[in-house]
Parts: C-alpha cells; sequence; structure tokens
C-alpha cells in the first residue's frame, strides 16, 4: 500500500501534471482530486488521457482534506494555502507562493498583502531539493519553488555559493511558455494572440524576484539582488532562464565548467552540459530533468548561466514528487525517470 | 534481469521514442542502440534528455545484434528488414513496412519493387494488438502497423467486423504531425516551411492504403476499398483519422456507440468517448493511448469514424512495445501507463 | 477623394482585417470603425500595429451609421445584421451568416430561429466572386460568403457545374486555422489547449452545409447534397478543404486539369496548380488568393479537390474588399495584390 | 515607369520578402530575380503566391546585373557582395554584413577574414534609416543593418544618445523567429526540432555584436561595449531585443518615456508605446514598423529598452526598401504602409 495522497487544485495544470506523474508512481495513491469549481464532475470527463483515474469525481477541498491524507499537493490560487495549511498537521506540498518567503514583512512587498499566518512560516522550507535536500527529508511542509526561480536558482546556485560575481550585477532573462499562465489565462492567451508571438511582461517586480534574491542571498551568504524579465515564447512547456552577472576576478571557462559538474555531479536530474552543447527546453519537456550550462563571456568580463526546464516538470509538478518521495523516504527518483521528449 | 532487447535505427523519431518508453520499462534491458550513421558516439550527446542511458554508444547493426539479444527493435528504413530479419531465429518488433502485407504480390505494387524474403513473410504478424492479440503472443515477429493504418484501422474495425457499411464507399482522411516524416524531412520540413501551414500530400496512393485494405478486408470477410489522403499539419505529434462510409441500412447512433463500447469495452488503451467528446491528439500524446469517437450523418447516411492516436505512440514506438509485452509474457501494460498530455 | 466606408465588428478579427486592407486602399476611406464593447477607445490602443488609424475611436454602430457611409463592411455575431441591414438604403457587404441563404426556410433549420426580415433576402446576392461577378457588380447588399463554404465552393464549382460527379456522393474534409473561431473563441481556444492539437467539431449539421449545398445546386443544376466535417489545426490562418467525390464516368487527370484550367484561367485571385504541386495554406495567408487543384483517384474512381485560402483573406475580409471593389466601380484587386506568405 | 530593381539571393527568405513588397511598390519594377542554384526556374513554381512575377524565370547574378538596373537589392552570403559590388556604380541596398563595418580591421575579428575590398568601405551607409537618414538619401550604397543589430540599436539609441547609462553596461537578451536562420537552416532547423523548443545559441561573440557597438559607440560619442545573446523561439517571424543597461544617475520613467516619444516622433515607423504596453512581435509581423517602449527599474537602477521587429521586415526587407525609397526620392513610406498582424 503507498501513501495515501490528495491533489488540491486537481482542475489546474499544475495538479493536472501532478496527477500524471503520480498515475505511474508505485508508492503514492491518489485518494481524492479536489477542483472548486468541478465537485461531482468525473475525472473521466475532464482527463480522458488518464484512464487510470476513471472512477473518480473532483472532491471538494473540505471532502477532500477530510480523508485524512498521507500527503495533500496543493495547487491553489494565492492565499488559499495560507488559510487552508496554517496550522495544519499533515505533510503538504505547496505549489503556490504562499509559504515560500521566509520574512513576513516581506509579502505585503510583493504579494499585495500581509501574510495572514506569519507564525507558521518557520515550518516552511523552500522546495528546491538542490539546494535543501536535508531540510525537506525531515520536514512536513514544503514551499515548492515558483517556476522562474526554479530555473534562475538552479542556473546560478554554484556562482553564487562560489561568490564569484558581483552582488548586485545579475540579470535574468526567462522566456516561458505559456502554461505558466495557468489554464485561466484570459485575454493574450488565447491561441491566436499568443501564436506567433513573443512579449515581455511585468518587467519590473514579478513575485518570483524576492525568492530568487532570498535563496541566492542565503547561498552567497551576502545580500544579492537580481533584475528579472520574463517573457511568453509560444510553447505550451519550458522556461529557459539565460542569467549574466559581472564576474569579480578573471574566471577561465574551464574553471567554471569544473564548478558546475562538481556542485551538480551527484544530481540525478541536473544535466551539466559540455562545452559543445546549450540547454534547449525541448529535451527536458515532460520531465523533471534540467539542463545547465555556464559560460565566460571575455570581453565583458560576465558569466552566462543557462538553464532549461520543464515549467510544469522541475517548475512545479516534478519538483513537488521529488519533494514528496523524499519526504516520504521513497528513491527521490520514483515515478520521475521519465526521459524529456526527443520530438 | 530483464529481456535484453536491442534498438535498431535509434538515432531516428521511432527509434528515439522507444528508447523513451523503454528507460522505465521494468522488465525489458536495452544493451545496444544502433544506428548506422552515428556509430561510435555516446548517446549521452545525442540525447541528453536520457540520463539513463548515459554509459551507451551507438552500435552498429551487426555489433547490436552480435549481442544475441532476446528481442529486437527495429525502426530502419524500407528494405533493409527484409534483408536483416529475412531468417533471423529471435523475437522482432519492426516498425517498418517490411514485412506488414501479406501478399508478396503487393510490393511491387506499393513498394515499387519485389520482396526480398517472400517465403518469411507467412512467419510475421500484423502488429495491431487489438486485431491480433492472440497471433502476437504466439509469435516471434511482429510486423508494427503503419502510423495512419494504425488510426485508420482503430477507427473503422468495429464497423468492418459488423459488415455495416458499403465496402467500396470509406474514405478515410487522416492529420498528421511532422514527425511522422522522420528526422530526415528534407525540404518542406523546415521550421519556417511547415509552421503555420497545412497540406495534403500522396493524395492518390500512399502506401498504407495497402494495409489498411488487407486488415479491414479480413474483418469484413469481404473485399474492402478504401481512399485515403493524409495531411500534414504544424505539431510535431499525433493523427486523426476522420473516416467516413456509406450506410448499408439505417443505424441509429446509440446503437454505433454500443457496438464501439462493447467492441472496445476491454481494451485497456482505446478510449471510446461519449456522445459529447470527439477525439483530441493532444490528449494521447506522448502515450500509447487512443481516443475514438463514431457518428451517424442522418442527412446523408453515413457513419463516421474518429481515431486520435499519437503517431509516435500507438502508431509506432507505444504500439512496439505492448506487442513486445505479450510476446515475452509481461503485462501488456508494462511502461506504458503513462497518461497523455494535458498541457 | 475614396468611397467613406464604415467598419462594424472593427473588434473582431475579421473587422480587424479588413481595417488592415483598407489601411491601403486608394479608393475607401474608413470614416468610422464600430464596436459595441469598446465605444471610445482609441483604436491606437487596440491595434497599434495599424497607425493610419491612430487618430479614430470604436464607435457606437448608430454613431458610425449616422455618418450616412457609401459602404458598409459588417461583421457582428447572427442576427445582428438583419436588424441592422433589414431595410437599409446604402451598400452593405455582411460578413455574417444573416443574408447568405436564400430560401427563409432554411433558416430555423441551420440556425435555430426564423429569418427576421425574410422580404430581404431578394435584395442580397452570394458573394462569391468567381461565381456571382455580375450580380455583385450590380447590387448593393452582398452576404460574403463563410469561409469553409468559399474553399469548398471554389474546390468545386468546376466539377459540380461539368456535373461530372454523383449529385450525393461529395465528402468535404475541412481544415482550419484558430482564428476562425473569433476572438471570443472561449475554452479549448487558449493557446495550450490549442497547440500541438488537432480535433474535428460539429461532425454533423455545421451550418456552412447549407450554404455549400444551395451554391453547388446553383452550379449544378440539380440537387447537391454533401457532408462536411470541419476539424481544427494548430496555426493562426488558413483553410485548407480537402473535397472527395464519386466519378460519374471515367475521366483522366489530364482533362480534369483542362476543366480547372479552364474556369479559372481568367481569375485574377485563383491560381490552379499543376500536377506536381498541392495547395499550402502559408501560401496564401495573408492573401486573397486561393490555390486549387483536382486529382483522379483511379483505385475508387472518384475526383480529389482541394482548395487553400486565409479564412481571413478569402474566406472573409479579403472576398468583402474584392465584392465591395465591384460594387464601387474599382478594379477588382484594388488593394488585394499583397502576395501571401513565404515565411 | 518606376526605377528597374534587381533581387538577388531571390530565392532565400529575405529575398522572397523584398519580392513580395516590390509585387506591389508603384515606384520600383522588378527586372530580374537573380538565384544561383535556380537559374532558369519560373518564378511561378517556386512562389506561387506571387502572381505578379508569373513571367518571371530565376537568372544568374551576371544576367541579372546585365539589365543594368537603377538599384540593386542584394541578399546573399557573406563575402558576395564584397566581390560583386566592391567597384559597382549603380546603386545597392545589401542585406549582408559584407560593407556594415567601418574598420577594415574589424573584418576578420568577426568575419573570420579580411576583408577584400577595404578601400570600398567609405562609399557605404550604415542603413538603419533612424540613424542615418540623410546619408541616406545622399548615397548609392547601403548596408543594411543586421536583423537583432536593428531591434537593439532602435531600442537603444535614445540613451545611448543622451548618454544616460553607464557605457559597459549593456545587456541585449534577444529571440528570434526561426526565419532568422535563413532558408538553409540545416539541423536543429528542422520543424520538429524547433518546435515546442526554445534555446540560446552564439552566446559570447554573435557577428552582430560588432555592429551594434560600432554604432552605440557613433551615437554616445564615446566607447560602448555590450553583451549579446541571441535566442531561438518557435515562430516564424519577429524579433524582441530587450536591453538593460546601468544608470548613470537616477532618472524617472515619466522622463525617460519623453525622451522616447522625443526621439521617436516624426518616425513613421516607430511606434512608441505608452506606460500600459509592451512590444510584441506578431503586432508588427509582416510589416515594416517596430514597437518600442523603456522603464526605469528602481530596485536596480537599471534602465530596460525593448524593441519587437518582423525580422523580415524592420529587420531585413522593408528596411531595405525604407532605404531604396530615400535613395531614389520617393516618399520614405512608399509600399510600406502594410499593418502587422492582429491574427
Amino acid at each position: 500500500m503507498g501513501s495515501r495522497a490528495v491533489v488540491l487544485g486537481a482542475s489546474g495544470f499544475a495538479g493536472a501534471e501532478v496527477l500524471r506523474f503520480l498515475s505511474s508512481h508505485p508508492g503514492i495513491d491518489v485518494v481524492a482530486a479536489g477542483a472548486a469549481s468541478r465537485v461531482g464532475i468525473p475525472l473521466a470527463d475532464f482527463y480522458p488521457s488518464m484512464p487510470s483515474y476513471a472512477g473518480m469525481v473532483f472532491s471538494s477541498f473540505d471532502d477532500a482534506l477530510g480523508l485524512e491524507p498521507d500527503i495533500v499537493f496543493s495547487s491553489l490560487p494565492h492565499t488559499h494555502s495560507m488559510e487552508l495549511f496554517g496550522d495544519y498537521q499533515a505533510k503538504v506540498v505547496d505549489l503556490a507562493g504562499d509559504f515560500r518567503l521566509k520574512d513576513a514583512a516581506a509579502y505585503p512587498v510583493w504579494y499585495g498583502e500581509a501574510h495572514r499566518h506569519p507564525q507558521a512560516l518557520d515550518d516552511w522550507t523552500y522546495g528546491l531539493t538542490e539546494i535543501h535536500r536535508n531540510e525537506i527529508r525531515d520536514c512536513s511542509k514544503v514551499a515548492n519553488p515558483g517556476c522562474y526561480a526554479a530555473a534562475a536558482l538552479l542556473a546560478l546556485a554554484p556562482i553564487a555559493e562560489a561568490a564569484l560575481i558581483e552582488p548586485s550585477s545579475i540579470h535574468i532573462d526567462a522566456k516561458s511558455g505559456v502554461s505558466g499562465a495557468g489554464r485561466a489565462g484570459g485575454e493574450g492567451f488565447d491561441f491566436v494572440s499568443a501564436n506567433e508571438n513573443s512579449r515581455p511582461y511585468s518587467v519590473t517586480g514579478h513575485k518570483h524576484i524576492a525568492e530568487i534574491e532570498q535563496e541566492l542571498t542565503y547561498l552567497a551568504g551576502s545580500q544579492i539582488t537580481v533584475s528579472f524579465i520574463p517573457h511568453l515564447v509560444p510553447m505550451n512547456r519550458g522556461i529557459l532562464a539565460t542569467c549574466i552577472a559581472q564576474l569579480r576576478q578573471p574566471l577561465s571557462s574551464t574553471d567554471l565548467e569544473d564548478l558546475y559538474h562538481t556542485r551538480y555531479g551527484q544530481e540525478h536530474f541536473i544535466t551539466v552540459l559540455g562545452h559543445s552543447s546549450l540547454p534547449e527546453t525541448k529535451r527536458v519537456s515532460g520531465s523533471n530533468f534540467a539542463e545547465i550550462a555556464a559560460r565566460i563571456d571575455d570581453r565583458t568580463s560576465r558569466v552566462i548561466a543557462m538553464c532549461a526546464i520543464d515549467n510544469l516538470g522541475k517548475g512545479a509538478a516534478g519538483q513537488a514528487i521529488q519533494n514528496a518521495n523524499l519526504m516520504l523516504g521513497l528513491p527521490e527518483n520514483t515515478a520521475l525517470d521519465v526521459a524529456g521528449m526527443v520530438t
């Protein structure tokens, strides 16, 4: 018998991807799929592509949590998790931003309103496994990273830890597939508007900046400030983060490459590319893998660090299951070895 | 220990998808990946998204087969399989057209040259599991269906068996993603030419007609002739076959729906959609599942039968592994329960 | 001074395309752009890509028509045109279905409700120029064809006129870009749902069947009945109609090709492709041109007729301007010679 | 009678777009279309979407230039223009990089070999109209900008001229549609590889850096150095340049916006977006227009300048015709007022 899991927000894109990964997970059984607006509707109608849930109907959140699951995967709009899990006892992996920031004072700044359960913030661990693996293993509440933050942090962690760059020189330019906007994308996210189109948005002040700076500052041991510009590009899945920063002192490309190989050599889900290859979002699509490459631009004494992930994989559902595997004492890669796409 | 498998044509799209499915198959171990033009190159360079093959290099066909595998998955250009497997002893699932037609006289007509080992044709079973399951279980040589043929046959099998339609009235209009053309697509298959474009091709005389007519005739017990028009549409994966035929006598939509539910009710990979839903290629993308719906057009006394599959899933690699599972005595759905895409 | 034109429904896709064509039309001046939901908003905010309308704001329909234009282009949801133009005096090209059917009794059948001004139906001409050029030139009210109907009729007109086919044997399979669904596409038309997806819809009973049968019957001089299955494919623009029908008697491909060249040889906007080429939607994208090819399938004694148009070009706005040019006594191709896309 | 023009490289993407724009140009007549590999083939076969060239066949370069045209549009691979136009007398707009750099010593560094006619470099004007309008009007040789350079320079020109930023702090992150790679894209540019994929390339040392730095240095009056990272995103057309630089001293967003409006207020093809809108590539697709927006990031004291163009419009063919109009004494916007795409 596997652990009993509940998925909340099961009709959204991230929730659907959690269900998709769990449909072949040998150690976790989904006992309820909560979706506020579709209570009572058979999953078979909504997800004909997932016959393994054929007998299930969408539940209310109360009914789902009333089953006393071993673990909850929650992917709800901001503030819902604060309310539901402020003093919840069982294990939770939250895919929203409600518990990502350690500093309660940061919530009004970045999310526009005060946190509703600030006393609970200490119970939560920021769930980027490659940074906080041990804490995740031992905790019961994990705040899964934002999709952009996951890509940027994986790209920048080695150089932040090694203190190789000017702390206020980092710029992150990210390109996201349209699923990052969620199912209720609205105007500008219809096919005709988004197809054959690329555009920036939220060019100053995207919410993910807060968690990126929090974690880079943690890794560097001193304050890091970044600029971050997200873009929408016409594909369903994938995030490519292209980061640039000023070197503090000269560094060879070989030494940089060694640094990345050393940092990520034992990481199952991180592929550090050699000098002849650069990250591509397609190759990690549908998977929990990340591709990373780093280069030195000698002309400008800058380091370039790039990371490609699936925004719904390592950027959401895949990362959530990687965390859950750790929290449940399972092999970290259980149900996550599906390879990225070639075609 | 799993069965030892060799994949030939491992650098092509179908071969890559076989590798992707097998990367998480608990009962089959890939011992060699053959690719004529890339012998000696590490799979890690070509498929960074499949870390489970990190230690392997592409082999020559001779070296691969020299390992005496339990089963071979072969996805090579036409005539290669004839030569390699004309008198080969071990189990083979061939994804090419070399052994699909029972009648040796049909090869010059449809493939432009005589079969090179016509005496071997009797050893091969046409590998659409939902039609030939028992023969597949007991044989050692399976000719995997063409991608268009798989979609058309799954759509039409129930009405062909039930003799509901005029035998010379069937028309099949199919829409394929671009991966159907293979990696060496050439002119017209570059991104700019294929994107934002839809076009018919081979409008009279596509090779898959031969196997469609062979199998429909087998199912109907009398000669069936079809017209078939394939189209390229701008997506990577997926085939949608929209079939139409003249009813022999009046039939209600309810009776038609019952026929399909009865025929496919026990089939793990076939989802017969209810009256409020029609097949979509996205929902089966990346999977071995098929979605099927059938309708009556009362105005013209025609039956409309539609099927969506992933051309690389149920139309190639997924079907191949379903067949291999049967041939090896494994549960038919081993490693094939990954759900289709929501996003 | 050019003729003074009003565009109603100017915030929709077809209305936008009318504005785009008219922005470089030397003989027609847009004096108002009507959009019910955006009255008072500057066009510059909504269409930054059309600087020629920089000084204009969206008008109410009343204000727009109050300017007493020489000609109205109307692209409004069904029933609006019936009300607005039931007894309107000036020239109108209506892009909706309100006046396409000659037979008032057909409206309840195909549009679900009775026509509100049936006495006005005789004043309207069906606006496919290649069929009704002379009537269009002399009339003041033109009902522009539906996009699917335009493609199917251009493909089938020569063989319908020549009475070459069995009158109840025609089947039309059409593939449309997503803009065909209009700006308010709704669920299933967001980027993520429509991208990497192909699907049929309205497989029995699409509204355009009525006008296709009306016009084919007119051309053939005897009753024609068709089946018609539309599909959505993941591109912004373009319709490809693939039509098939049973020959009455044997016909050579050469004779068929001659028939098409003869029929369309003088038509400026129709390109009949030779025997080595088939229609592609990309090549007519953004233009008013149509590509047509016809073939004989000897095995089944069927004729295959294919047509590619831009659903917003020859299927809507381009056709509307071609009609307006005729109605205003201008050269038929004024402002319409922009070539289709290569890239 | 219009000026007589020759288009060289007429079978490539940029050449095709020159032909497309010229097909409706009232003051320029195309007398020959040169394409080395297709001499003698009718344009009608290759470009069925451009019926206005129906009677023309592709010429050799010698035959084309032998017609002694008034102006040549040349879009050939690097070094061809050096050879053809090193001492050519008539007007030329060259779309390649052969004459863009003023400093002969820069060619070996950026293009890998010495310039073959360095003495001719002084005869050529860098053809970004918004920077060099007067020189272009008076010269006979124009080196059309690289597509990335056009986008980056339009975004950065106002702040470079105003000396608002640290001269070594500029970083340019650009996203290009796949047509930027040209028709002979090769491996990685087939539909399946490029679709649903985003990737960086040439992350240190792309050729366009040289012309960007040359022109920014010219505008600033002091040495400017930039880093530049291009990316491929899955669309046919469009370049989006997102530029960031460190402010020298505080600046308000309002003052920045004023600066851009002042600089570009009279420019026909430049749309400076207000504070509620950001550039989108779709809206300039198929046109010669550019959309520009600039913002201040107060947290990091950086200026963000963004520009969207069609890489084949303002980034190639459109810009070339804008230059030709000036050189020929025609209104600058002749044949260039076609609006960008809404759908």
